[in-house]
C-alpha cells in the first residue's frame, strides 16, 4: 500500500485501474487444451468462473439459460422487470428504443410504475428451476430482508444481495437495521453479497458468512458513480485488496475460503483476464453479456443504478451486438476485440502464459504501465 | 509535500486534481436521512454547503430567491450586468445568443459601456433583502475599498472579495493599497476572500480577519487562467493545502476557525463531493449552476475572467441545459451524470461512506489514480 | 526492476512503452554520412538493421525483392496465403476492399479454406532463390517440426519461427511438444525465434541456439491482445530487459551474442530509433511497410494473429499510403510524419546524437516524459 | 535529476514538458505596471524578452518591423525564401493555399528550385537596416561559415547559428568542420547558437563564446522530430536543465553570463510564462506569432525542419488568425485563450505572483500535476 500526499496532512493511497495493468508470458507456455478453468462455489460446479450480472439487459427467464448452457451462472434481479411484469418484453423493446435524452426518465418510471410482485418472483423461480438450471436471484440490500425469504422457499439455489456499497454495518434511519450475519445464518442457501472495495470493508462482509463478495461497485460501463458520488476504487486495486482480506479471514477462521467476485468494469475479455491475475476467483460480467444478439438488452445495457428515482446513477448505454450469447461467451469469435470468446480468451491467456488452473494464475507476474 | 525535481536545480511540488482522487466506502454505510449537511458560517445557517458563485450566468437577484430557497447562499456580483444596467435581460439574452467568435468582444463591450452605479447597486440589495433571503454580494479587491461600504451600509449580511488571485500584501503602483486587514476589521459584516491556491497565501489571508476563504481561482469551465497565465495548481491539492492551513491559523490565533470554500473546477456532484473529502468546509459553485432552465445565462455560462477589457482569461461556455434550479440541487434528477441532485449526491455519498456530518467527512479515505 | 503495489499482497513491476521515451542530443554531432547502420547476422550481412516482418500485408514474393535491394531482410510467411494458394492476389485484392465489419470473417474463411501446400512452399523458396536475395521464410511453432525441414531442404538461408508467444518449455496435450532446443540443434540453418517479452523467457531461448530472438508480440497497430488476452508488455521495457538477458548469456554461454530483434509497435522512425536505443540489434517492422504504394496489403494490413478460427486477437487495419517501398525505406521523404526514409531517419538520429554505430548507440542517454 | 529504470540496466531521466507543470501565485500580488519585462543581451535593449523565430511564416522585411515595433526582436532567416526569391510574395501564397497532401512537396521544391543568393542577403540585411530596427539574421550550422561574414560585412547586429541540433564539436564527413569557438571569438558581432536541450551539451555551447543559447529543438507545433528521429527532451526538463549550466558556467568563466532562450514548444502565453519561471532569460517563439492577420505565413506556419529534401521533420500546420501582430504581442486581446496580448500576459503573470523582474521570476514555486 502506496500512500501519497494529496497536499497539507491529506494522503491517499495509489490505486490501479484494469488499464493500467497487465499481464506477462513467463518461460513456460501450455495449450491451451491443457488448461482448467472450473469453478467451485458452496455444493455448485460451473465450467467456468463467469456469472452473468443481475442486469436486465443480460439477465431474463430465456437468457439464462441459453446462459447457463455456456456452464455461466446467471443471476435474475428479483426488482428487475421480470419481478414486476407479467411479461415485460414491450418495456425491454421500449427501452432499447427510446432515444438517449429520454432514456433516464423512462427508466425512472417503467421502474416505479409497477411494485415488485411476491407472487410473480415465486413464478420466476419456479419457471428457472423448472429449466433445469442452477437458480440465482439478486436482491437489493434493502429488501433482503422482505424478499429473500420468498426467494429460498421458493427454491432459489444461490442468493445475491447486491447494491452499490453493502456494508456488514448499516446504520438505518428508522427501525432496525437488516443483520447481515445472522440473517445469513439462518438462510439455508449460499450468499453473495457486495459490492465492496477495501479489505477491511470486505473482511467484515466475509465475516457475515458469506459465500462470496462482489468487489466493485457494478457496472463500468453502465455506471457514473465516479461523477455523482465521488466513488472509485480502481478495479486492479480493490481486487487484489480484497483477495489479502481472504487470506487473513482464513486465517482467522480456521479455513473458511470466501470467494473473491470481481464485479463489474471488465469490457472485454483481457480485463477479465486481468480481474483472475489481481486474485478473483469469478468475474460477475455484464456489458459484455448485454452485446449479444440474443440479450434481453436489445442493444442496450443498463444497471439497476440507471432508474433511481432521486440520483440516478448510470445511464441506459447504446452497445454494438457482435453475435449471439454462445459466441460470446465460448466462440468461435468473429471480431478481434476482445468481445467474444471470453472463455476461451481465458483459457488461452492461461496457456500462453503456462498456468493450468485458475488459482495458481492468481500469482502471475503483472506490469504497470 | 513531495517535491519533484523538473531539472538542474528548479523543483517542483506534485499536484493533483479532482480527476485524479477520489473516495472509498469504508466498512459502515449509513440511511442517507441519517446524514446532516448543515452549514453554519458567522451567525448564519444554511441547510446545505454550497454557494452560489457571483457570476451573471448563474446568479440574479431572481434567481438568488430560488436558490437560497434551495438552502444555499447565492452571491450577487455587484459590478456585474446587474450592477450596470438596470434591466440587463436583453444584454443576458444578446450574450447566450451570439456566436462563439464574437462573444469575448461582446462581453467586453457590454461591460465596459456602462460603469458600476452607485444607485443601482443599492436598489439591488434591498431587492434582495426584501427577497427575505440571506443577502450575499461580491466585489473584486480593485473595487472593495469603493464598493463595500455602500454594499455594508446597504445591507449586505455577507461581503465576498474575489478576484483570480487575491493577496494579503498587494503592491500598487499609485495611492495606497487596500489594506485588507484594517478594511475587515472595520466592515462589520463577515468577509469571504480570494481565490487562493497554497498554505502560505491562505494563511495570510486568514490573518486578515476573514470569515472564509475562496481556494481556487474560480470557475473550472470558464476560465483559461492556465493557458493564458501559466497559473493552476491542482484543485485536490489546493484544498488539502489550505485545510492544512486553517488548523495552523486556529492554534495560532487560539481557536478562530476560518472557513476554507473551495471555488471551481467542479464540474459535478462527484467534484464536489471530492472537495469536501479534501478538507474544504463549503463549494462555490458556477458551472453547475448555470445548467438550469432558470439560470440568467439562457444555456451559457461566463466568469468575470472573461471581460478583461485588455487580457481576458476565459470565454462564454456553451452548457446543456438540464432542468431547473430546484431539481439542479435538490432532485429529481433525471441524468445520471452528475449535473442534477447536487445535495441529494452529496448525501448519499457521505452516507454510502458511513459519515453522519461534514466535519467527519472531511477525514475520509481517499485514493489516487 | 521498479516494482509497485497493486493491492494487498500484489505487487506488480513498472513498464515504459515507445510513447512514454525518447533520446537525447549529447554534446557532439555528426555528418549522417559517417554513420554505419551495417547488420551482421551468422553469416549473412545487411545494409540496414531492419527485418520486413513475415505478414501477407507485407511481404510477397514480388515485395520480398524491392525490400531486399534496400539492404532489408524480408520473410516470407510459409503459412500465409503465398504458402496455400497458387496466385493469392485476387485474394489480397478481396481483404483490401471489404468493409471492416466483415474482414474478420473473410481473413478466418480465407486462411482455413485452403490448408498450406507442401510443393507450394517449395516453389516459393525457390522462387526466391532465383531471384537472388537472402531467402528467409517463417513457420509458427506449432507447425515447425512440419514445416521447417522442408524450408530447409528447399534453400531457405535463415527461418524464423514466430508467434504470439513461444517459450522453450511448451507443455502440450498430446504427443511430444517441440523440443526447441534439438530442433534448433540439428537443424543446419540459424533460427529466429519470438516473441517473448521478458528476460526469463528471453534467456530460455537463447539457450536453445537461437541466433535471435524476436522482443514483442508483433503488430503494434494490427494486434489486439492486450484487450483479448491482457497480455501486454510496453516494448521500452521488454528490449531492454532482454537486452539484459543478452549480457547475461554472453557470459554464461561463455561469448555467443544472441541478437536481440524489436518485433513490432514501432509506427515510425521515431519509434525504430527508441527499439535500438533501447537495446535491440535489428527491428522488425511490419505497420510501416504495408504502407507502400506496391506493399502486398493494398493500403490495409494484418497480422495472423486475426485469422485464428476461434479466437482472433487482431483486426485488418486500413492504412494510408504514403510511397513506393523504396521511398519508404530509403527516400526520399515526401511526408513529414516518419512514415518515410526509415533508414535516413535511423542514420540522422545517429548523427544528431554522435554516434557512428548501432552497437554503441545502445547506450544513448534517455529521457522518460 | 530523478533516474527511472526502462527495464534491465538501462535507465533514463524523468523529464516534464510545459503542459505538465505551472506556476502557482504566493502571498503577495502586484499591479502589472509595476513590473519589467526589459530585456538585453550584449548591448541591446529590449522591452521585452520575446524573439520572433527566423522562419518564413513569421518573420520577412516587412513584419521584422511590425514585430519590432512592439519591443520584440525579430530574426529574419537568410536561407529563407527571402533569401532565395527577390520577391516570394506570391510563394508565401501558394503554400498558404497548397492542400496538406500536397504542402510538404512544394515546400521541398521551393526550396531547392533556387539557390540561396549572396547579393540578396546583402540587399535584405540593408533594407531592415534603413527601417530602423535592430537587424538580425539566422543561418544553418551547416553554411555558417559561407553566409555569416557577409551577414556581418552587410551590417547584421546579432546573428542566430539554428539548427535543429547544434553541438560545439561536429564530426564531419569531408573537410574542416566549423570551429564554432574560434568562429565566434573572429565575428565581431554577438552569436545566438542552438538549440541544444542538455545541460552538458549547453555547457559546451556557452564555451563556444556565444551569447545565448537556444534551448529545444524548434518549433513544437512545427516540427515532428519525435516521430521521425524519436528525439524529444521535455521543454520544462530541458529549460531548467540547460539554466542550471548557465549558472555552472558562470562560474566557471568568472561571471560571464550567458543568455539561455527557450525556442518552440509555447503555443500560447501560459507556455512563455512557464519558460520564464523555468529559468529562460528569453523565449523565441514561431507558431504564436503565425496566428497574425498581417504574418507572412498568411494563416499557415511552417519551419526549415518541413522543408528537407530527403527527410522532412516538420509539416505546414493551418493556424487559426487571432488579430494582427500588434494585438497578438501587446493586445488589447479579444480571445480568452493565451494568443494574444502575450507581453501583457506574461506582465500579469508576474503581477499576480508578485515579481517585479524577469530575474527573481526565475525563482518562482512550481507545481507538477
Amino acid at each position: 500500500m502506496v500512500e501519497v500526499v494529496i497536499g497539507g496532512t491529506k494522503s491517499a493511497r495509489q490505486g490501479y485501474s484494469f488499464d493500467q495493468v497487465a499481464i506477462a508470458p513467463q518461460r513456460r507456455t501450455r495449450d491451451a487444451s491443457e488448461v482448467s478453468t472450473n469453478w467451485n462455489i458452496d455444493a455448485y460446479k460451473f465450467a467456468t468462473p463467469l456469472i452473468a450480472a443481475p442486469m436486465d439487459s443480460v439477465v431474463s427467464p430465456q437468457s439464462a439459460v441459453t446462459i447457463s448452457r455456456n456452464g455461466v451462472l446467471a443471476v435474475l434481479n428479483l426488482e428487475g422487470l421480470w419481478g414486476r411484469y407479467e411479461d415485460p418484453t414491450i418495456y425491454l423493446r421500449e427501452i432499447a428504443n427510446v432515444s438517449q435524452d429520454q432514456a433516464t426518465s423512462l427508466l425512472q418510471r417503467l421502474y416505479s410504475d409497477k411494485p415488485v410482485d411476491h407472487e410473480l418472483i415465486k413464478n420466476r423461480i419456479t419457471q428457472l428451476k423448472e429449466s433445469g438450471i442452477t437458480v440465482s436471484v439478486a436482491v437489493s440490500p434493502q429488501r433482503t430482508a422482505e424478499l429473500a425469504p420468498i426467494a429460498a422457499s421458493s427454491g432459489a439455489e444461490i442468493l445475491v444481495i447486491r447494491g452499490t456499497t453493502v456494508s456488514a454495518e448499516h446504520v438505518a434511519a428508522s427501525g432496525e437495521p437488516l443483520n447481515l450475519k445472522s440473517f445469513i445464518h439462518e438462510l439455508d442457501i449460499p450468499v453473495i453479497v457486495g459490492g465492496c472495495a477495501t479489505a477491511q470493508a470486505a473482511l467484515h462482509l466475509m465475516r457475515t458468512g458469506a459465500a462470496g463478495v462482489l468487489v466493485g461497485f457494478g457496472g463500468g460501463s453502465s455506471h457514473t458513480t465516479s461523477e455523482v458520488l465521488g466513488v472509485r476504487v480502481p478495479m486492479a486495486t480493490a481486487i487484489a485488496d480484497v483477495a489479502s482480506a481472504r487470506r487473513d479471514y482464513l486465517d482467522e477462521s480456521g479455513g473458511r475460503y470466501v470467494h473473491v467476485i470481481a464485479d463489474g468494469s471488465m469490457g472485454n475479455s483481457g480485463d477479465i483476464v486481468k480481474a483472475f491475475a489481481c486474485g478473483a476467483d469469478a468475474a460477475m460480467i455484464g456489458s459484455v453479456l448485454s452485446r449479444g444478439t440474443d440479450s434481453p438488452g436489445g442493444g442496450t445495457h443498463w444497471g439497476s443504478e440507471a432508474w433511481h428515482a432521486t440520483l440516478p446513477r448510470g445511464e441506459r448505454h447504446q452497445m454494438k451486438q457482435v453475435g449471439t450469447l454462445d459466441q460470446i461467451l465460448n466462440g468461435p469469435a468473429t471480431t478481434g476485440d476482445g468481445t467474444m470468446n471470453l472463455v476461451g480468451a481465458l483459457r488461452k491467456a492461461m496457456a500462453t502464459t503456462g498456468y493450468s488452473d485458475l488459482k495458481e494464475f492468481q500469482r502471475i507476474e503483472m506490469i504497470v504501465s
